[in-house]
């Protein structure tokens, strides 16, 4: 009882000081261009705000509105920016997910996001638009408690830490490939990169890279810095946007201990190295209480793929009165054995809320999704389904055609609830069902929905292999009830699930041949995406749509209108 | 008068005959995406029709209607497709010209042209956004004279020839380079296609071309094939949509008789080797009059620009009853010197209308423009001005802008009519002044306009040169008064014009160092573009813009509106 009034205190005062101190608005001006970058030394096109790849970190304070214009100058290439983890709360025409939310934005237009960031967190943006992610437009988005409001964790400064992975070939390669009906896979990733540095090493390609590849190029090479004054304790803001990869991030000889995820404190849980999928952010402490005459590296490996074809993420943990560019005297770390998959569902596990910070579920969901996760051969082509759905975002958006009442844009009938889990074998899934259609699950305004992701074991390109899957929700965050092995029984695991102090996440990880549960309050008026967060995923039709209160969405800005149906239409 | 008088039979002729045939309507359904392919056996991502590049030759009877449902499955990029030569009478929204005749098809979406063939002739079309083209979507379009029509001269079976330029790098690539500070040109093409297909020598490539390039595709490698029976004499049917350039084309052994260019008839003039420049199109008689025992090569070399780096195109002349895979026995035709303007201005000189089939030129203009064409660092970017203004495609599309009363969308205040050319050195033209905006002259519908496009020399690379611009004119066709040397003088020149006999053409070339003088009448209510048919020369602004009584215009169809200004708007 003292418990629950000393969390009600906390809230209220949190409230509070965001109530009454002064919100701010931020306006930022980009400008979207294709620009060669050699990241990792191979130089290639990437799509840059302000011509840099990642973008800048936008900071503001809860409550602060941000206001970016965006100019796209791509000549023939539309974009959409995604605020990731940014429930756009009274915004949802804001959201930034091309075929949902928004027309795209057309070479030679001006579109301007404007949103309230209401919960401090450590948070991201980036393009959402075909995978026009994978080009390089991404960034961090940070959002500070108001001044007065004191976190449960103190720290003396703080670093961001963006983690990527990094292809040699284009976009256009990636997406031509996967879509083609001899299906040519992405493949492993050259590099990963650190705050958009990384190091491919160029003697791979056969002739050196024909002068594309280059280690002497002035931007590639020089690992990024975190300086550190001995003693003194950092918080490292650390997000991925990877397409493909699921790290692991550690620095060598010191610990971490996480104190945030996806912006939500939680019960502070030291760590040697952390596990990071595509999608997720999370706050880590570290004391620099090493050996401070020399350096250390951080570094980020793959987990869960092959890592062998991928140069690892480098960064160079400095201490402050050591020269910087002095190299670590040991070698880097090899990070843990990528295919333990173990070691991961034991940290995912690990993770709970801070008592007295974050709200706990609603006792009971009035409705359950069991969602199946298939990789389906269907006309032709190889897709991801969900409950034999595979996802194809309309030229109409999702949230545009709602609210006009057209119809014809999206399925009337919605996709299944749920599969035959009691006869369903995951380990030999049919490969040869499904469609490719517009689904949308219609969901009641306010009222409360389990979500459980069920893996499965694919064999489509001659190996039996399951693989990981970050899916994230747009517009809401969700308490993790729990992670499984196996096949989700509603009857046998439903009693086990965490209803005392889970995590809230906006992005989710399902584990290789196993299960999550998530349960989310639908209270935000919209059309709101729930997708795999690697992005050859998501293209193959991983996703799901969900409408709540779409009647409840004031009138639509018509910067958002005009593409697919309602081209050269007026509402 | 006798003349007069059968020209007036024959045109009356052929309008009845063409009105009296029932026209018909040919529906045409694409579906364009990027596809894998190795036309010069480099392997690279293609924009295809339906999987093909170059796209399906499209074919009709003048007076029929031409309907082609374009389906954009590009995934990220929008598209517009421009009917080369064909005029779009009432039809002036059909022209495919992103920014100036439509807002571009998304990805997603559906567009439907249609438009009348009105009048017989050789046609092409090809992508009209950005640098677009390059990538390969284009293709020819044949307008034959109706049933019972007979055509001033004989033969016995037709060929289509398309002429294309090709490179190893990405349409991103050419124009990121062309548009960035550091100005990065796109190079000559590595290889010449002759119908799509051409042969880049992989071994100049350090790697063998890293897998991308290998001589044994089975796309790769084998020129195409045009058959010819002994004795017979074909029409072919040769078009230039090359990006940059200047082609001679001949066949080994054999002369040609041109016969019609742009859609008009030529008196029949023999030439061993044709000069064609990108956007013209010409119709040669070929009589198979040789030794019928082997095969013979038929050839596109670049002119104007040094053709050293390229491999030329070659094509089999192949006598029936040979085996038309065995090579000719000679070493195919080294084409003439490259850098010999004089016969390029000769042989312009040697094409005028075939008495009674062209329509004279009206004997005055009401208007007469001196075009400066100039290379200009304007902003810090290298860019092409005509009178120091360089051309940039507003967001939304000049003729929506107009029709609508959207001022702000393009210059209110008219380029200027001329230079001052009595002072102005074209050997020495300052490389610093200009600006770049949305300029349109506004023209009297129905009035007559002289357009004098007066070349200079550039220096802004570090050398003195002067280059070949093959000029385009959308929705009209222009009499082709005269070619000079040097500076035009209106007071010595104007007198010279050949007002008797004139060929009419829709593209009309610029000699290096030199003038071209034409006439149209501006009688077809809308706006149309008019621009050096170079792909990065219009990209970086070389070309104007025509408005004439597009108060005529009937209502817009609203599938051509919904970009820029007239996003989520209704008109």
């Amino acid at each position: 009882m003292r418990m629950a009034a000393a969390r009600a205190a906390v809230l209220l005062m949190a409230w509070l000081c965001a109530a009454v101190a002064e919100a701010k608005t931020h306006h930022h001006t980009w400008n979207i261009s294709y620009q060669y970058k050699s990241l990792d030394c191979f130089e290639k096109l990437a799509v840059t705000i302000n011509g840099e790849s990642p973008g800048p970190t936008i900071r503001a304070t809860q409550g602060d509105t941000v206001v970016v214009t965006v100019h796209n100058k791509l000549e023939t290439e539309n974009t959409a920016i995604h605020w990731h983890g940014i429930r756009q709360h009274n915004s949802p025409w804001a959201d930034g997910t091309a075929g949902v939310t928004q027309c795209p934005i057309l070479p030679g237009e001006t579109f301007t996001y404007r949103f309230v960031v209401d919960r401090p967190g450590t948070y991201m943006y980036h393009a959402h638009y075909g995978m026009q992610r994978v080009a390089g437009l991404d960034g961090m988005l940070i959002v500070s408690v108001p001044e007065g409001v004191v976190e449960p964790f103190v720290y003396d400064a703080e670093h961001t830490v963006l983690l990527m992975d990094w292809w040699n070939k284009t976009v256009y390669d990636q997406a031509v490939g996967l879509s083609s009906p001899s299906f040519k896979f992405v493949g492993e990733p050259q590099s990963l990169l650190i705050n958009g540095k990384g190091v491919f090493n160029c003697s791979r390609l056969g002739n050196g890279g024909g002068g594309a590849c280059s280690m002497t190029r002035p931007e590639c090479g020089w690992p990024t810095l975190f300086t550190a004054v001995p003693g003194r304790t950092y918080r490292l803001r650390i997000g991925s946007l990877t397409s493909l990869s699921s790290l692991s991030f550690e620095i060598e000889g010191h610990t971490m201990t996480v104190v945030e995820a996806d912006g939500y404190y939680v019960r502070p849980t030291v760590v040697k190295n952390l596990f990071i999928y595509s999608g997720e952010t999370y706050s880590v402490l570290v004391t620099a209480d090493q050996d401070p005459s020399r350096n250390y590296w951080a570094a980020s490996h793959i987990v869960s793929r092959d890592p062998n074809k991928t140069a690892p993420g480098r960064a160079i943990f400095s201490y402050a009165r050591n020269d910087p560019r002095a190299l670590p005297p040991t070698t880097p770390p090899a990070g843990p054995a990528w295919d333990d998959t173990g070691s991961r569902i034991n940290q995912s596990n690990l993770f709970v809320a801070l008592p007295g910070h974050v709200e706990p579920p609603p006792a009971r969901a009035d409705r359950r999704l069991l969602l199946l996760n298939t990789q389906n051969w269907i006309g032709g082509h190889l897709k991801w389904a969900i409950n034999g759905v595979s996802l194809s975002f309309p030229a109409t958006p999702y949230l545009v055609a709602m609210k006009q009442g057209l119809r014809s844009e999206f399925d009337q009938i919605p996709p299944p609830d749920s599969y035959d889990y009691k006869n369903y074998d995951i380990s030999r899934p049919p490969v040869t069902n499904g469609t490719v259609s517009h689904p949308v699950y219609r969901l009641a305004i306010g009222s409360v929905v389990d979500l459980v992701l069920q893996n499965t074991i694919q064999s489509n390109l001659g190996f039996n292999v399951s693989h990981t899957h970050p899916w994230h929700l747009h517009g809401h965050d969700m308490w993790v009830l729990g992670y499984g092995e196996g096949k989700f029984d509603p009857e046998a695991d439903g009693g086990k699930l965490n209803m005392r102090n889970p995590v809230m996440k906006n992005t989710v990880v399902l584990h290789p041949q196993g299960w999550t549960a998530v349960r989310f309050r639908a209270d935000n008026p919209g059309v709101w995406l729930f997708h795999c967060h690697l992005e050859s995923h998501v293209y193959m039709g991983m996703g799901v749509v969900f409408e709540a209160g779409v009647e409840l969405v004031p009138r639509l800005p018509a910067s958002i209108i005009g593409c697919g149906r309602t081209k050269g239409h007026h509402y």
